[in-house]
């Protein structure tokens, strides 16, 4: 899995696979949330956090994080791909997509569509015959947009924190 | 992740890893459902696709293939758990739970659920602060069944199905 080239609205994006030297970048996008904001309070002090887990998806080829840089080299996209192989389905492996989140001032211009497409034709480049994702219950305007896409809103994602030690 | 010893009803099971030789029960077991049966038929010329994957699972430290056996070495239930790093969560990692099965003569006696509690507390061991699955939302009992263990119901699951050449 390398780079893309993407275009919406006119503009040209290059997809490609993240770097240690992006994280800053990323977390930023990430942070950019209504919902998901209050997590990344502070996050600032926690740099070797987001290095580890960095480096952990970098380690495994199952994962791959993915970003999407502007032509003056601004992060404006990114998802997470992992690769699950299971028996279900006579062996077929899935694509699990976690982490999706486009620019503020991108939303709703189809970049995100074309982010999705690509990850659709990379499932189909690599035998992948089942993607899967989950999203918040309360994040309409995604639900359309996944429905959109093709895929169909048939489970319940069921999450459970744990209270972790430090 | 090794072995674990889990008790319902009275009886004594044994959880442990999945080998190769356990292949076929697992698929049995697998296919004894309502919703999934069709996928299973005509499995059985298959053997090649199911070892592969299965190859796939144990070749990666982030996947474990869970069989819980009873005393005459039945295998009675399976599960999939898989360890996903991402930059989500301040860096935090999640068990994502796949292909949970009880053999139907045992569902409802409350074996399912000493083998989530064996999941979550093996998440607490490598200090993964979400557990994540799906359920079909046609699996009315599943969603109680995961509620009543302190999962939320907080996510729509979207999946696409992937048309891909032999």
């Amino acid at each position: 899995m390398f780079t893309g080239n993407l275009s919406a609205r006119g503009q040209n994006y290059l997809l490609r696979e993240a770097q240690a030297a992006d994280l800053e970048q990323i977390i930023a996008l990430m942070a950019d949330d209504e919902i998901r904001r209050a997590e990344y309070a502070g996050a600032g002090d926690e740099g070797e956090h987001y290095l580890e887990a960095f480096n952990e998806i970098d380690a495994d080829p199952a994962h791959t994080l993915i970003v999407v840089e502007g032509n003056d080299g601004t992060i404006v996209g990114t998802m997470q791909l992992t690769t699950l192989p299971g028996l279900a389905r006579r062996g077929a492996k899935r694509m699990q997509i976690e982490a999706v989140r486009v620019a503020s001032g991108l939303r709703g211009g189809g970049l995100g569509t074309e982010m999705i497409r690509w990850a659709i034709a990379e499932a189909e480049n690599k035998k992948i015959s089942l993607i899967q994702l989950t999203s918040d219950a309360q994040r309409l305007d995604a639900h359309r947009f996944y429905e959109g896409l093709g895929f169909t809103a048939s489970h319940v994602g069921f999450k459970m924190r744990i209270a972790i030690s430090p």
